[in-house]
């Protein structure tokens, strides 16, 4: 079972436990307050709603591994927080203050559950053991639990216990927003709702969106004891606590549950969020009954979503991680709150729970596993659709101009200026002209389209993003009579150590390849939406979204004259027009002294240079071309736009940015891997091995422990199924090519295709389908280049390799 | 264009306008406020959520005609408030003290456009016109508009116009109601945003729902004037108004818009509602602007909704009233809100804004136009899945039970007793017994998936509900080794006279017949879902909901073996075990005294006597089995049971009913008349058309002021539409089998049937079936028991009669 488990066995005091900052133990549930944010009207900088929660917050930033940090272990965990001390001391138990005889953190990610055990010895020689065992429901996102088993093992005597529920937690987990406003809670009330039973009732600071927790203690005492009494003390509205305190006999073991509920003022289904806090906890059975059903979702979840691969016992470990992680972000328990998909996960603070594009790196699982999450998560997009047609509005633009950052209501939350940390210069930040998110989105609702065939969706919401979409590309497109051809300025791209000409005063950048292309295959999408929709629902959203005949006629043209800058007289596609004047970069220099993952925009401008200067980019940018389209597609995409690019050009356009890459983000090597895993399946799968560890060896630098990296996790995920099985759907076939790595002898997974369930194995020399038994329409499944049509309960086996 | 529109052109002082109360100008988005309740701690009874909305509550309330009601008028409508003065003036504008030289009030139905026009003359003889329309957007569900034009005809000089948001609102609208708690907002702050814009901020009282709106009055002036001063109050925290004054010159037009944003607490993609108003306000164009997008949408809205048809006038009008109300209760604009549909629409606050069954009558219309609608109202139900659960373990069962009457949090609302005006005496109601509201949730989520082919929601969540669902049906059905049979105690039909034995003390029936046959239904629909949902999903719910092997043997067995009691040895269905032995009704005497819609229950009563001793219904019971069921489903369906039923069976059952039923509910004559649309198309057709007046005239005597009956209302469309056309989905063929009145001569209408958009038009000889262009999937369509393959662009035409 260990490749289930992550575990760590000894703590020292002090220790930064970066390590730990791999275990969360929220759940999608607390999303939610992703969807609001904390602005500070002062400072016009966004704040996170992250971690709106309070008390729950540290549910997402306690149980992430840093409530074993400093003084908040010392003091035991601050989030619910439960400790003890014994008859007459005054200090709370603290760590730092004991020997510890021994220690071991077990995240079990198969059953969700966070188990902590610890031996330890006091100053006068009392051995003491106490196993704790917690978990955020699967099954009910309202329930948090945690159980301790405390074992008095040489004493006897009388002991007090503390649980209580804390809103006086801040947003403190990145040190550099310390000086930021980080309280986002103000205090409501506190009270007793029944015996066993105390409430914290909070509010959100800025977007007001109350909170209200309730937590139920009880007491198991073996035999049983009524030596046993409760003080309960609700003074302070931010917190309210109650005192147990009871005799321990030796070798007697004591069990202590708490279990508490979260409601919100913007939960579904409930009347008043601290009424139904305090009535549904009444409900609820013990620990045991609430872990049994959590495990239980957990269990389908995995059923789902599990890959197996005969590799090293890490890699499955590692990956199973990535999506333990995926899965505490989305969930069921995130559908209907309206939240998108944080940069950071629940995990960390960073990025202040701003919403990117990761998406795009996360739906390719979601789609073929669970893609109610998918449909869900573009719905948070379609609801700021009226956000994004304003932001259109005010840069000159037509149609829907979606933000690089965003946060509650969908405006742009991108900062204007950002800091370097290596000088300590406040530097303009021009990110936020990473138009190319727009067409991020359109190809999300595409790609869910294709997968599922939910033409209900596509017809209410999704056609109405891609068409809206379209005309904001081909607003921003502006013909040049020179080239006799549509081009794109002004823009940045997925690259962001190129955000202007180091010669010009403006920001922003010409035609940028990946962006033009993107544009490009946006127009024909929404083009090909005539064809699938029906005319009468066409002819209502060309009339909303004053698309006219004239408009189309544009898209038509820009489809097949859409201009991308080519370096020189080569195939080698130019990051964005100007590239090829850059200097070439002196890399290994650099790279001896800075390492492989460097932030060469932050090193350079603290030597008062700019990377600006140099062909070197941060991350894949002309790459992800590759990554998101198969060569037949992208090939065909580039005919239609009057340029002849063959597979062989692929390959060298791939060489050609490897080495002028500095991986400055954790989602550039997934694309490297991903787009090597047919041109050079060594180079892929080392590649592959890097950004499987990014997170788990925290490859950037510190980045981790602010937060892991969503986009790069799920994109892990992506490669084995994509990359290495070849998965595309085109022309309503799903396509397998299978090229496993020499390394990874097995590779086995389930995919939700088009309501079918297919169980993939692969292995170096078979790949064997089974159609699982359900519903009953025939599938069109590529292998190899051929086409079969199965149905279900079918079996196959195919020679590979 | 009169079937489009409904006037009144005369308005008398103190008249009870019982025919303003069918102009309902909400539009779905302020359902939102049907999802919170307001409940009264003290009394245990809870108020609706309705009309939660102050200022725009009026929206509902007020512009639903009651705002030219007594005071209201008099002091211009309340919501909103626009009102003017002359100069000098201590009294604000007061219809009861001009003389009234013109009045006309329109709904212009098609354009969702509420248009009134005053000429009027004052006590010294000038006279004045204003046109005032207004709307509730259809195209952004945050804004309303009104829009005065006032032009003084002999007169010039000064006037004072003032423009409003009132928090003082409260829910009277209903007289019984009034002495309950009526006041449901608290003020939180008024203020000026910006020179044009004041805004107020409210929060319910119970819910604690915040709501903010914001209002921006601009004054347009021929020819244009500096005379014009501004002064804005908001002394009061619960009212803010701007005075306007300015000078009229005779025969010059003046023009005011007044436009309002609200937000609340519970939408989506805001950070804060009172930023979100303010903010998004400055953001609105011109009323004209406002009402252009306005129009598009209705446009866009009729184009699938409206069905046009030949017979007299009158029933044109009607019937798009009834869609027009339908489409003002929930639209795009209620989507993601968590709402239900509300027995009265958003027209009235009888019933307090309770969700009953409503929805069974409306999703036939939604399924085939708006499916995205009924996905959503089925999830309203499927979020109040863990209440159900709840509901159903108190009681004593396994599964989900769904409250007969519920609110926000899905728990049962049935009022415990209740008032017999008749008598004043407070009764006992035990309706909450109507446990057969679960079978209609299962119904509806299996209709729809049989509409669209939604496969995703029925793996996701409709199928959870069903099998759920059938879980209850098979634990409160008991084996009756006498009759060898399964039985349900203990239960009350749909019809709410019977509620109990007489001589019996404990409430309830045994066996209704209706309850047993679609307990049997649901049960057998569950066992169906494993043919379509995939083995894996089938797996996941059986294991989360607690269903064995051995349930699903027990399933099968009561799909078998469930008991319908007979009259006698007769083919007569039994209301229920017993009703046999009940007396016969004397219903001359009884029609002759109180009418034909007369409320027995209550006139039995108050006469010392018990509706519960006779055959007498208050509406629809057995009956309704013909009306959801095809005949050939439904005998198919005794058969199974082991019971043989003729079609003459079900004319004679019919017959027997149709005799015995007082139509105490507005459903009942709907329900009548669509069984009756084979056996007896001249009595169909007058009980469709009394269905069709039964608001229009306030069949129920007084009813209908306090709301308009919605499931009747969807009921006379989807009349035409199932009854008339004899729509039924079998085996995946829309079945068509024409029937039409000779009353009717023609009848057009568009279906949205999986994802095909058919036109189908019909006389007494010919139907005419288009296959509109759109997407490419074949259909299978059944006419006069012939299958046809119809794919797109097909035109089909066949001989009927």
């Amino acid at each position: 079972m260990a490749e289930w488990k992550i575990i760590y066995d000894s703590w020292k005091p002090g220790e930064q436990p970066l390590r730990e900052a791999l275990c969360t133990l929220g759940n999608g549930y607390f999303a939610t307050r992703g969807a609001a944010e904390e602005s500070n009207a002062d400072l016009n900088i966004t704040y996170p709603g992250t971690y709106l929660a309070g008390g729950f917050n540290r549910l997402v930033s306690k149980v992430s591994g840093k409530d074993i940090e400093n003084e908040d272990l010392v003091n035991w965990p601050n989030w619910l927080p439960l400790t003890f001390r014994h008859k007459g001391e005054e200090q709370w138990f603290n760590l730092e203050h004991v020997e510890l005889i021994h220690f071991r953190q077990e995240l079990d990610m198969r059953r969700g559950l966070l188990i902590r055990q610890l031996h330890f010895r006091d100053a006068i020689s009392r051995e003491t053991h106490i196993t704790c065992r917690r978990f955020v429901s699967m099954a009910n996102p309202h329930v948090a639990a945690l159980e301790w088993e405390f074992m008095a093992q040489n004493w006897s005597g009388e002991i007090e216990v503390k649980s209580a529920l804390d809103g006086h937690v801040t947003n403190s987990g990145v040190a550099r927003y310390r000086a930021l406003a980080s309280q986002h809670l103000e205090p409501l009330a506190t009270g007793q709702h029944d015996e066993e039973t105390i409430f914290l009732h909070t509010q959100t600071t800025q977007s007001r969106i109350r909170m209200a927790q309730a937590a139920r203690t009880r007491v198991f005492i073996e035999p049983p004891s009524s030596d046993f009494q409760r003080e309960t003390n609700t003074a302070d509205n931010a917190y309210a606590e109650q005192l147990l305190r009871l005799t321990c006999q030796q070798q007697h073991p004591l069990r202590i549950e708490k279990v508490v509920m979260l409601y919100t003022s913007r939960d579904f289904a409930v009347s008043e969020e601290l009424l139904d806090a305090c009535t549904n906890i009444g409900r609820l059975g013990s620990f045991a009954q609430l872990l049994q059903e959590h495990c239980q979702t957990w269990q389908h979840m995995w059923a789902r979503c599990d890959l197996e691969l005969a590799s090293n016992h890490n890699a499955q470990r590692i990956l199973r991680l990535h999506i333990f992680h995926l899965l505490q972000t989305v969930s069921g328990n995130t559908v209907g709150l309206d939240v998108g998909v944080p940069a950071r996960g629940l995990h960390g603070e960073a990025y202040r729970g701003h919403i990117f594009w990761d998406e795009l790196f996360i739906f390719p699982f979601l789609n073929l596993r669970l893609p109610e999450l998918t449909r869900e998560l573009l719905m948070y997009r379609y609801r700021r659709l009226p956000e994004a047609r304003y932001a259109a509005h005010q840069a000159g633009y037509r149609g829907a101009m979606f933000p690089w950052q965003s946060g509650s209501n969908g405006r742009e939350e991108s900062q204007v200026i950002h800091l370097n940390p290596e000088s300590g210069n406040w530097l303009p930040d021009n990110t936020f002209l990473q138009r190319h998110i727009s067409a991020a989105v359109a190809y999300n609702v595409w790609q869910y389209y294709q997968t599922t065939t939910d033409l209900e969706f596509l017809s209410f919401y999704g056609a109405e993003m891609i068409l809206d979409i379209a005309q904001f590309w081909s607003s921003i497109a502006t013909f040049n009579t020179g080239l006799d051809r549509y081009e794109i300025l002004h823009v940045v791209g997925p690259d962001e150590y190129h955000t202007e000409y180091p010669d010009l005063d403006e920001p922003g950048l010409r035609n940028n390849a990946y962006t033009n292309v993107m544009a490009a295959w946006v127009i024909r999408c929404a083009l090909g939406i005539a064809k699938v929709l029906d005319n009468k629902r066409l002819d209502e959203l060309y009339e909303k979204l004053h698309i006219s005949e004239d408009d189309r006629q544009r898209w038509l043209d820009i489809t097949h004259t859409m201009h991308v800058p080519f370096i020189g007289s080569s195939r080698i596609i130019a990051q964005f027009e100007g590239y090829d004047a850059l200097k070439e970069f002196d890399w290994p220099t650099y790279q001896k002294k800075h390492g492989e993952s460097m932030r060469l925009d932050r090193i350079l401008e603290g030597e008062g240079d700019n990377v600006n200067r140099y062909k070197a980019s941060k991350q894949a940018d002309v790459i992800m071309l590759f990554y998101l389209f198969s060569a037949e597609e992208l090939l065909g995409l580039f005919n239609s736009l009057g340029y002849t690019l063959t597979e062989k050009d692929i390959a060298d356009n791939i060489d050609y940015y490897e080495h002028r890459t500095s991986h400055g983000s954790t989602l550039s090597k997934i694309v490297h891997s991903w787009v090597l895993a047919r041109s050079d399946r060594k180079r892929s799968w080392s590649n592959f091995l890097e950004a499987l560890m990014s997170d788990v060896k925290d490859v950037q630098g510190g980045t981790t422990q602010e937060g892991i990296h969503l986009g790069a996790m799920a994109g892990t995920v992506d490669l084995l199924q994509r990359g290495y099985i070849g998965l595309d759907i085109r022309d309503d076939v799903l396509w397998l090519n299978p090229a496993l790595p020499a390394e990874l002898s097995y590779l086995k997974l389930q995919l939700l295709y088009r309501s079918h369930w297919l169980t993939l194995r692969l292995t170096h020399q078979k790949l064997m389908i089974n159609v699982e038994k359900g519903f009953a329409r025939e599938v069109q499944i590529g292998v190899n280049g051929k086409v079969y049509t199965m149905v279900t309960g079918d079996k196959h086996e195919f020679e590979i390799g």
